[in-house]
């Protein structure tokens, strides 16, 4: 088995030693008899399974005992919907901060559903290079909520610091850099995040939500996407994505092995800096974001020569360094490194991109 | 490693060469070097994947041309939601057939969203032990479709055949049915199904819906509820929920190696009329369903005393015959005997029963 180095945004590359332990359990775990894939929801096996993987997450994040967990499906783009609906009722106001097109998304979201959103700072007119700035008199004085992205995973640029909202319910898509670093949890009135990039394949959506904040969902909304619905249920309002779930439970499991957060940040900032520093010290490769503002989970550059770009993308691959083409709204290259993303995988791609800069001169 | 038989409502068993399959290719996908798990949905190798699925598909259940096929999230309990959002738009009036637990849930809902739906039929004055029987005069003539449940899962019935509702869409949630046997998709305006019964782990909707029937969403709707927007983009608006996807698609590889839903519909009828044959040959055990309205992937009985159902149900686990407690709202047993169960299962329940039987004399 020759296993490459895969770059992609996400769904992205899983920790080795979880896939050892997802295939040698696949067929029955434990004395169960069956897969995990097989077994009801509501049975002991795996309820203990969900309740590990809840635990070991709020373990890693250090989430205050005010705050749900829930395990939904549906990815980030169907929170997108699910925060006003549940959230905005109060005053009927939030206010969004565009910084890459995720976070636009979840603002245009809530313009299609009708209601009233703002756009109170945003970076689109610079292609989203940096966290545009805001301050608290930037914000509606009733806006239920304020909105941010804080890893724009198109455009690689992460808040550097979690910005201050007052008293005002700040609500966070963190679906490209959730456990890639120690957040203080009780900052945020709600954090959410698509599995596929740090926690486990995709079909798996994580909510953190401030209990307070659960009584505020507007009458008649879809059963489904009522956050309160599934808190009194322990996500199992219905039948929850049991496999994903426990995926994400071997991921959790496996960071709480590494050390913690604190340990995953440090090799994480390790990986990220060896990076910008070689791309820093060459002209030949051109950065995307902004240095106060760079992601250490999704880093962006390019040559600056389009027909370079695709010769690298294409070579890379051949090499063994799969899914480095960028996205097209920003183009480019775009190296995703994930917890999963061991150091030498940096290491190695460094060196790659060394011999490419060497091999193919700029006229 | 000893493989039990899993009478679960739900996720249920899959069939073990499917099981086998993922497990050997789980840490790398052909050549890929990466798992299925890992791989980007826009990737070649996980395109081909996910249009093989939806063509292996469409080969089983001969679904025409002009029904689009969507993989989606958040299960049958979304698209309770989904189905009025989607489809009540001409007229705001819909009618709903209350046959069990889940039809009912379905019909709340659209009350829930504030939407003019009608219960036409119900049967739950008799514990849902039949499907209860309407004609087209029974519909409004202006409802925008009709809602069944073609198989009710906790209570072992079935619609003996598709019902008439004229040129008013039928629209029907087959969870626990699809790919049981052959159904004329041409006589349905949508079907929709959780996988977690008959297709794939938990995590996936599948919704076959008209393609005329997806011009009628109601404005405003949460975008990823939106079946036309979902058909547009080839289920992937965003990421779909790929490993399931996956895992679907080699159920459904299997199924068409097997002789597909012809063949599927002999196994399954002759599983279940074994079971309901010695049901019937003995005074023992109670039968739920009325005959002619019998599930044949869910059979549900009890023998009339309570503390004998808990034994039963507690010594055929003990037996390796794994959840067939009966839900609460029924009471006593449920063997749920989806396409994986293999007839062996059956034979070898069947003989626990007769044993049990013996062994324990009622008063």
């Amino acid at each position: 088995m020759n296993r490459v180095y895969n770059f992609s945004a996400g769904p992205s590359m899983l920790p080795l030693p979880v896939l050892e332990k997802a295939q040698a359990e696949l067929i029955s775990y434990g004395d169960s008899g069956m897969s995990v894939m097989e077994m009801s929801h509501r049975s002991a096996d795996y309820m203990a399974i969900i309740a590990k993987a809840e635990a070991d997450l709020r373990a890693l994040m250090q989430i205050p005992d005010n705050y749900k967990v829930l395990f939904l499906q549906g990815g980030a783009s169907t929170q997108f919907a699910s925060v006003p609906l549940n959230l905005i009722g109060t005053t009927k106001k939030a206010d969004y901060v565009v910084s890459g097109q995720f976070s636009e998304k979840a603002y245009k979201e809530a313009i299609r559903m009708g209601f009233d959103a703002k756009c109170i700072a945003s970076s689109k007119a610079d292609t989203f290079s940096y966290i545009p700035a805001f301050t608290k008199d930037d914000i509606r004085p009733d806006a239920a909520y304020v909105h941010v992205c804080y890893n724009n995973t198109i455009f690689g640029t992460k808040f550097p610091e979690v910005p201050d909202t007052g008293d005002i319910p700040l609500v966070a898509d963190m679906s490209s850099c959730i456990l890639s670093e120690p957040v203080d949890v009780s900052k945020f009135g709600v954090i959410y995040a698509g599995a596929q990039k740090n926690m486990a394949p995709a079909g798996l959506t994580v909510v953190i939500v401030r209990d307070d904040l659960l009584d505020r969902a507007l009458p008649g909304i879809p059963t489904m996407l009522e956050w309160k619905v599934m808190a009194e249920n322990d996500s199992m309002y219905n039948t929850p994505p049991c496999y994903a779930i426990y995926m994400a439970g071997l991921v959790y499991e496996y960071l709480l092995e590494q050390g913690g957060l604190e340990a995953i940040a440090k090799i994480n900032y390790n990986k990220a800096n060896m990076l910008y520093d070689y791309l820093d010290s060459t002209d030949y490769y051109i950065t995307h974001a902004q240095p106060a503002y760079r992601s250490i989970m999704n880093v962006t550059f390019k040559t600056g020569d389009e027909a370079l770009d695709k010769k690298f993308a294409s070579e890379a691959a051949k090499a063994g360094f799969k899914n480095l083409k960028g996205h097209r709204s920003v183009g480019g290259m775009r190296a995703s490194i994930y917890n999963a993303m061991p150091t030498q995988g940096i290491i190695d791609l460094i060196a790659f991109m060394k011999k490419f800069e060497a091999e193919n001169p700029k006229n």
